[in-house]
């Protein structure tokens, strides 16, 4: 896995589609959040392996905005990219649309950042790819995801017992 | 919804995409048919249900091929369009392509043929906008799904006690 | 297992029985089209690993019709029987009537067959022990399930990549 | 519901059948006693609903005797009758076998005595219809429930804050 | 394990609590019984594994009051210790107190005694540590764990076939 | 609910105990991330409306690190306290331990940062109460948190289509 070639941002993009059924609904009758982290959590870790071209474990949920209610009924598709890759992890970018399915609108209801990290099968970390960067706009993000993760290092907690 | 406009098929086309975890397993260690058949069924609804701007239910599921087993870790993208429309039911071709994450590889795994029929909020059928066939693969497929409702019409065991 | 004795219909027979809970309900309050077809998978595959003596697997769902809503609260009856059996494979018919349990009144609501096939450890198909046919019925069934089989033979779909 | 005629013991009996599958497993990789309790309860309150006409919820789990290990891919048969009826309560024997799918083989595993209530509509007790007697098994088990249930009133714990 | 030190009552206490939600729900919006009873079973296994520092299987359940309807939205506390240990068998108490979130207002719900057995890797039963009284009502318990103890076994059914 | 009192940091915590079971096992056999940001999103939900007395939804996720691998059959205890509260805004902290139930030995494996709203029965934000301050520690917290607020309100998403 460490000699893994390199990657584009496009090569390991994934997308996850899902309709929100009833048993994904809290006590508003709206989708409750748990439903929607863990399809960020498997799309995240799609990309991720995608590009690791082994297996990833997640590290950290960096942030995640649930910018309005979602509904039983409508379909939600969730979208991942690779924002930034150090040596053995990976910043994913998901943003999640909601589809109300009879009128075809959609908006834009979740967006979250999520910390993968390539592992040997001992769980151990290892190298990930280089990660290619061919546009202006991935570069201006991977500067962004850089800085993110340099505050995450410096702030988080150590697993003490 | 009777009034709804016409559509084409390339309006109602969905995909749904899902990670196949271990919960989605049988006996084999390979994913259960009911997994996939509950995706199915829910893309089939998604398609129809964008084209007839309302609600539908589903009357038959008319065929289902597997043709070959899918494995926990792989993506499943199921691929939903309509293929015929008469005057409550519509026709969907459900398509299941499996994903092997770390090399990329894929294969074509079911093929389906659902019908969906148009309700009002009683569960009565109600008419199904017209479908607008663009290309000559769209008029074969329609003529093969015309062909498939007669005979389905010919063979559905009455509804007896 | 290609060593197991012929078998009769009765010998294989199976019921699940099942309360639909209201996890099982889709958005209209009626019961989803995917737990139901959940359990005619299980009934179909209890009836064929009992004729075969061993392992089975779904091959295909060759046409389920419903016959009108399954509301929560009711209890199911999976029935399955064997109709045919091939060299590898065998078609399950399954018949489900669904029981208002207040009135103890019940209808018939789904009907379908499944093509199951008996296969090895590693998945390969073996022969399945021939079918016993005991009354007139039986063996009209037999005929009924060989020209079905023989149709679904000439146009299922090729595993093609 | 006051009003619902007498009822043997055969009209009410009831069955429910279920495949065990990987989700109901537990860290050795047997059953899950969880999953069997859940049927329990069900198949208990079809029974006690059959016999009521009206709905009926739990009371009391008097005793459940697990016999013996369950194994993921056995079929389970769990089997219910009235035993015993008060003014509004009424007492259900479950008796659960586990068959070896390949084999045929079965054995008893679990036995469970349930205690069901009937209510209207804002969850008061209400009377249960009375139990017809025809064999002298029945009458012989009614006495036994007799006595069960004037210990269980002895013993109950008052619903005390 | 057979050499896992005496403990003490207080030693291997356990409590689980769960929020109520919606799938959790049974016909008549309240808390479905099965959902209770698979918790119960799992703070039993915790306080009866944690005793006997090793692996611990379930018995019986030999009684389970339910003193009244739990409603979605509450969150429930489930309390199990030990009252009693023989050879290999222990007996925990688990107590089930239900919290109404907004009012903090909570009650008595479910009153449960589950028989966990000590078992080794292959399942046979194998001593139980000793069980440390030390107040005047855990002896109280102790004997009152007992003598059901000796009613259950005089009670209990053979695993006859 | 705008009237409900002040309310302080003890008032609210809550702590919700869980024993991972083998369906929320990931493909590496330890816990799915999904399983526990489940539960992270109760507990914060739990603490969130003790404080306001009332309905309370999931505003952002602010940060979730997971310190190490969780296996199945080990116990979680979620404990959750508020840090601050704004005008509607409440700010959750969850942090997780793991108990190897056998050894009773437990580490920390998550901590995380949940900012919940107060709303009232149509979804629109309404003020929460005050937090009161008892403790050195809670001031400091408070501090942290109201940062942590500002930079979130300086960083979260607008709400586009």
């Amino acid at each position: 896995m460490a000699d893994a070639p390199p990657g584009t941002v496009r090569a390991s993009r994934a997308s996850v589609v899902r309709l929100m059924v009833p048993t994904d609904a809290n006590f508003t009758g709206n989708v409750f959040g748990g439903s929607i982290l863990e399809e960020v959590d498997r799309v995240a870790y799609i990309t991720a392996s995608r590009h690791a071209k082994g297996t990833t474990v997640t590290a950290s949920f960096d942030r995640v905005d649930f910018l309005g209610p979602v509904h039983v009924g409508e379909v939600l598709d969730f979208e991942a990219m690779l924002t930034f890759v150090g040596r053995s992890s990976m910043e994913v970018a998901v943003r999640v649309r909601a589809e109300e399915v009879h009128s075809g609108r959609s908006r834009h209801v979740v967006q979250a950042f999520v910390t993968m990290v390539a592992v040997d099968a001992a769980g151990r970390p290892v190298p990930a790819p280089p990660l290619v960067l061919e546009t202006a706009d991935e570069r201006a993000r991977f500067e962004d995801g850089r800085r993110r993760m340099e505050e995450r290092r410096r702030t988080r907690p150590a697993p003490a017992a």
